[in-house]
């Protein structure tokens, strides 16, 4: 079974309908991707697994749907306003812009850049004479810092008080939603606050296909518990990342935690889940425990309490906030990865399978007719039957074994040949994506059937 | 049954956790709102329903999901950048700013201020001394046309050439995708490609809760076709929405067709769909016949063929487009409103239900244990069980009673109460939301039971 590379992967995506280039008939709009239709039935079907597998089957568990754009104080508090920040230095040879941070790691395997403040970023920079990876020459200005928010502004004046901002994070949204949702689900700590939902950060750096993108998706999800239960819930959620990758079809042996060594001012412990990406390990979960540090700021910005009363102990506190926050499609694309497979099926030929968890498929069934004249009729009314229960296709052209083939690299789960024992006995042969074997069923017994391997377990 | 008002709906969501004030605790951010857990998941089983209705059981009909951010000449091309404009004007006494057409048609109802040009609207304000809505006198400016498009810069650096906006609407994302979708899906005209995803409009005079906000969620679906057929499309697509609305338990005396008389000027002919909300007729629903002027464009500011080969025929032309769009957040408000009514039991007693579609219910069942001490651990069982296919809530506090009017106000649309002949003969009493009818249920047939309801048809 050979694996493919990025390039590769990014061409198929762009063949069969998964990712387009952003705006790509204009020449595109650096990285921002179009999903396709076969891409976006697999973002959805990941979707509705994290919603089953974080909010429906989980206790306390609530999710919510927050508005991009928010007040800009929520910035302010959260810190955002005044930190959320890259160092960025120009070229004066060939005036292209870099991350400074960026050019120094690039540099040296030695350096650590990111330990560095700015003013010894500067000085290792201009001592070890850093050069530009476009130009080759090291003449660099100062470094400043430039906000990665993406800033418009609300209203049609033109004063700095009516700037808002596109969310560089959802996870604002749910802390500024605690009180809310506490109070209108009658709920209790531990409880969860998630969301599905898009951010944004303006960043020049950005790469690797839909790894690093100017607008990505986040499934993010927040859990509000008693400090003390704190170290507990972060262990829990990071096995629980792990199990629900597992639950999408990721293999362990390309899963790793990452511990973050150098944590944000805010933060207690983190740790990435990677996956082992054909560039090399890419987080694609982030766990974080927060303490109290969102809440505490939320409530000194806000002048709301942002206290839980705790009955049991007849306390007032601030919840401490574990994070598990998700990046849909960097799991999409490392869903893609795991499951695309060109296998030899003998000395002569080869097939192109995209072994995908069946819930995940775009497509589940793939009904075909097996001689188009004499079996169609039959055929459509099976797959329009089909149709109300699962995203179904029908193929009728070419030969059974390319019309196999072209389920197969999609990763329709199910190929349904409609021939003449259909006429006769109403049993339809059903073949298998992965072991390509076939059985015969009667087809009021199909959907049943199909259903049951469909349903998350 | 009492009808309740745009007041008490309001206040109806924000206290059962369906819809908050974005950034409700710094204040608010005018015209932005938070989905709350409940308003999420019927949000999230409206969409659903969409994608069963003009995705799953229609053949050749795509979901794609493109980007917010686009390239600019997108906007060009389609217009946006030069007429996606608001007439303002400000009051030079009290310095407040207003849409000089909306202070014209709140003047008179004979004015018309949507057939006047900017120079007549200035001259109608002048001559009959249109006052200013906050202060009564009639002093303004100039009219100036303010472009709706939120803007913001790509990239770090300060110059035009790198302002990208967020879209206006989403149709843009599937016109420019016309060639990738038409080539991937193997597909023949007439295809659709629908889309659900957020608009933002930099609007001055939004509100009515949700029914207009700065940002927003749309439904499109944009269905490609020759020249000729695009008039049977355009009421088909009429008709088809109104089929949709009357799916989701909209009933018919509450929707109406309203045409266009006046057009944009690329349009063959509009009709909006509008429901009968508290406040009057508003649009939920928009069609267009939006003849070739969209791919038209898109051909010359981008030079990239849009034309389609026709096998049948042998021509290459462009095709037309209908567009049938749906307000998402409108959507939420009309179906609320629908469904939540003030029963009188008897002389003594009311109760608030939610009689809304079962399939689009937040939560589907209520588990009960009639007695807490001695059916809890059988209750919790059940509920652990079911917990595996559907949303569900538990609920033990207070009378019977009382939890059963729980769950009628946020649509639960069944209880599962458990007592003692569950722990002797398997069997759970099965309370009907709307009816209020009781039924005893065997535990392992529940789940078929309500699957059965469930299910989209």
């Amino acid at each position: 079974m050979k694996k493919l590379t990025m390039e590769e992967l990014t061409a198929f995506c762009n063949q069969y309908g998964f990712i387009f280039q952003g705006s790509e008939i204009y020449g595109g709009l650096a990285n921002t991707w179009d999903y396709g239709p076969l891409g976006t039935r697999l973002k959805n079907n990941i979707k509705d697994a994290w919603r089953y597998y974080f909010i429906q089957k989980r206790d306390n568990s609530y999710e919510i749907d927050s508005d991009i754009l928010m007040n800009p104080t929520v910035w302010e508090a959260s810190g955002h306003l005044s930190s959320f920040t890259d160092p960025l230095l120009d070229c004066k040879e060939c005036k292209t812009r870099h991350r400074a941070d960026n050019l120094i790691n690039d540099y040296s395997l030695e350096a650590n850049a990111d330990a560095m403040t700015q003013e010894e970023m500067f000085r290792y920079i201009l001592e070890n004479k850093v050069p530009c990876p476009k130009c080759g020459k090291s003449n660099f200005t100062d470094i400043r810092q430039f906000n990665l928010m993406f800033a418009t502004q609300r209203g049609v004046t033109r004063n700095s008080a009516s700037m808002i901002y596109l969310r560089p994070e959802n996870a604002q949204g749910e802390y500024v939603n605690f009180l809310n949702v506490l109070r209108t689900m009658r709920t209790k700590l531990p409880f969860s606050i998630g969301q599905i939902g898009k951010a944004f950060r303006n960043e020049i750096t950005p790469g690797n296909f839909t790894f690093r993108t100017i607008e990505f998706e986040q499934m993010e999800f927040q859990t509000f518990c008693k400090n003390g239960t704190d170290e507990e819930q972060y262990e829990y959620f990071k096995d629980y990342g792990i199990s629900f990758f597992e639950f999408l079809g990721l293999s362990k042996e390309h899963l790793r935690f990452h511990n973050h060594e150098k944590l944000a001012h805010y933060a207690k412990a983190a740790c990435d889940i990677e996956y082992l990406f054909p560039f090399g390990w890419g987080e694609i979960n982030g766990t974080h425990n927060r303490t109290d540090f969102d809440l505490s700021r939320h409530q000194k910005y806000s002048g709301k309490s942002m206290e839980y009363f705790d009955d049991q102990t007849n306390e007032r506190y601030i919840p401490y906030i574990v994070e598990s926050t998700y990046g849909l499609d960097r799991i999409v694309l490392a869903v893609l990865f795991e499951a695309l497979v060109e296998e030899e099926l003998d000395a002569k030929e080869t097939r192109q399978v995209l072994k995908i968890n069946p819930t995940l498929a775009p497509v589940k069934i793939n009904v075909l007719p097996l001689i188009k004249k004499r079996h169609s009729e039959k055929a459509f009314e099976i797959y329009k039957d089909l149709q109300k229960h699962f995203m179904v296709s029908y193929d009728d052209a070419g030969n059974i074994g390319k019309r196999y083939r072209r389920g197969d690299v999609i990763g329709t789960p199910f190929a349904v040949t409609v021939d003449d024992n259909t006429l006769l006995k109403n049993t339809v042969t059903l073949r298998d994506r992965d072991t390509m074997e076939q059985i015969t069923i009667n087809i009021h017994e199909l959907t049943d059937y199909v259903e049951n391997v469909l349903e998350f377990k």
